[in-house]
């Protein structure tokens, strides 16, 4: 890939434009889920939003593949791209990226290893987290017998499984909520495990090398 | 091992039956438990279709021992074929290497270490899951007190349990449904956590593939 | 340490008297705490028992100490070994090294190194696992609230602690079994640890090795 | 940093002082939240010993920064005093500090490496479930249909949440406990992985050296 390819002047005149729109996507997918009154004419503000930020994500991966011009091919050697297009809660990763963008035309240095790995999965973590939350409330919110009924608990829910402690003073009832929790714990286990992984390989690293660094202090 | 070998070659022409087999295994062992209002026939079809597919393995696995030449000793080293023999549930496991068998002769990169690690314990922690959930289901569904009752009540409890969420709004109460429990545990865990830990190292390698990657374009 | 010192002497004679000592103290303990409605006889022969059996453990690491000549420094060479004596029920561990040594004897290969980390620590896991089942029946059975009154529940319940499930249907209730759970979950969780981590290692191992075996076979 | 520079003077000579800060605020803050009648009189002098505690904790970060000369570059690069600045909860963690310093003026030779993570993580994780015990306890004593109302049970909540088995028998119902459960669980886990896989590692060494000492006795 070259530095001028115009697949590298698109990626960078649509950095922002994109991150903007995931961040429209995810607040008004919010606003319709937890505000309850909302006069009918926000709800349809909020759906064309929603539907309008997903345009402009299809739109970009239609223009990324078209450039490639390598067909079918870049859906499988893309299937991050892919699988962001499916799942535009994941769209705000990208902001990572574009902090690091930042820092390094700065010169100053970008993060370690294990601190990006903790900064990306825990990130991702956050967003499944916080999207889990909103999908279960929606769901169990009016279903007899739920005991998750107000946002509050949805959210202390999605930590208390999250963590894996699963207290059970508040659990999905309905099947649409156990679905989707189901795929929380499936997502969010496989990346907090990458995070706590890497907070302990970064852990042992810190104390190799201050260990070094005294041992060279005393040496001298 | 040769690659013309008459071992080879029966293990070549017995892939796809065997293949089939387990699927019916899976299949009639699952009717047998879930459907209730079976007619007396069905059910009997079921139970030969289980007592086939077993048939079917012990054959294979007596005609393979008898090809080693080896006597008592073959039991010990290959010991993963006599678990299979023993838990037909894992023979889908095979299914995974057919798909490698017939990626490598369209001349396709395999899977990586860590995405076949991922795959077969994954899979086999699918396949254990269901077995369990399917156990668990049958011993429990008239037990006096119990709280699974139906085999939506089952998955859930299985995944919850398979998460190590644990929430306790559904538990088994029998003791048979708990020993499927402990054992459920006690292989899902471990294979769980090699997945975990597969996925969390895959994770690394990526991203120290693409730090290489950019600090090679830079220096450019 | 020489093949024919004193102490390696003394080790080889009392490994036999030792490993009948802790099996009778695990047994005698299990009786005083599961046989109810045992006679006074049998009560005071338990415990007759339970007290030999330490007092065998309590001269032998006398000996060994006398042996060594090196006085109180050995208690912090041998803490392992003092951790022993404290806490007997973890004596049976030396039977793995029996069955070793045997097996060394016969000239056959010993067990790889992940294979004896998951046997070592699978069985200490074992050991306390039995150990406070006996300990949190012992104390919950006749507490008032409590809901683990018979030995398959703190069995049941101890399944569930260590796997970090914790469903929660079964709980101790008292301060001493309360106690004995926290110091279950302290041993239980960073031993169970050792054992996924070692299986998960193993497991990667064997599929690196295959990988190589199957690299070699194409290339000849 | 050179060994007698004024800064390292500094250091050594405000190691004690600060220890003992550190416990007085410990040992206030508990007074002030387990002591329900305690005199006007005692009740001031806990918030003094807390407010003191932390103005020593500030003079001395103050110190240390203008010492520096660095200005703001300072928090950055010392996030982890600005931490404990914040957090003075943490601070006892700097006696395995001073455990160190003695051993090394007396020759004998320092924790291993993975010895050293454990230590200093099983510190804080000690020191963490604590100061979380105390605060979820604060919160929940007096609330409406909270189940945590005696210290007991939030030392047995802190205990079931760190070891992520939540039983689910004790949970927070108020928000700031929630809150507050939420963060321990955050720090909890992670520092608790740290020490788990740091034991795995230091299990697997002690097999592995074990294995090479006895081979090179049989070779002899």
């Amino acid at each position: 890939m070259d530095h001028d390819s115009p697949q590298e002047r698109w990626r960078r005149r649509t950095e922002i434009p994109l991150a903007v729109g995931s961040m429209l996507f995810l607040g008004a997918y919010a606003a319709q889920v937890l505000v309850h009154d909302m006069p009918q004419v926000w709800r349809h503000v909020c759906f064309a939003v929603v539907l309008g930020a997903w345009a402009l994500f299809a739109v970009d991966y239609g223009v990324r593949w078209r450039m490639s011009g390598r067909g079918l091919k870049y859906i499988r050697t893309h299937w991050l791209e892919t699988l962001v297009l499916l799942l535009p809660l994941l769209r705000p990763l990208r902001v990572v990226r574009l902090y690091e963008a930042i820092q390094m035309r700065h010169g100053e240095p970008r993060l370690s290893l294990y601190a990006r790995v903790m900064v990306y999965a825990g990130l991702s973590v956050l967003l499944l987290g916080f999207a889990g939350a909103l999908a279960v409330y929606h769901h169990e919110r009016l279903a007899p017998g739920a005991n998750i009924t107000t946002f509050g608990d949805a959210v202390w829910w999605t930590c208390s499984t999250l963590s894996t402690v699963g207290y059970g003073d508040k659990a999905p009832v309905t099947p649409v909520g156990r679905l989707v929790a189901v795929a929380l714990m499936a997502c969010g286990l496989g990346l907090l495990g990458a995070v706590t992984g890497s907070f302990s390989s970064w852990l042992i690293q810190v104390f190799t090398l201050e260990d070094a660094k005294r041992r060279a202090r005393n040496r001298r």
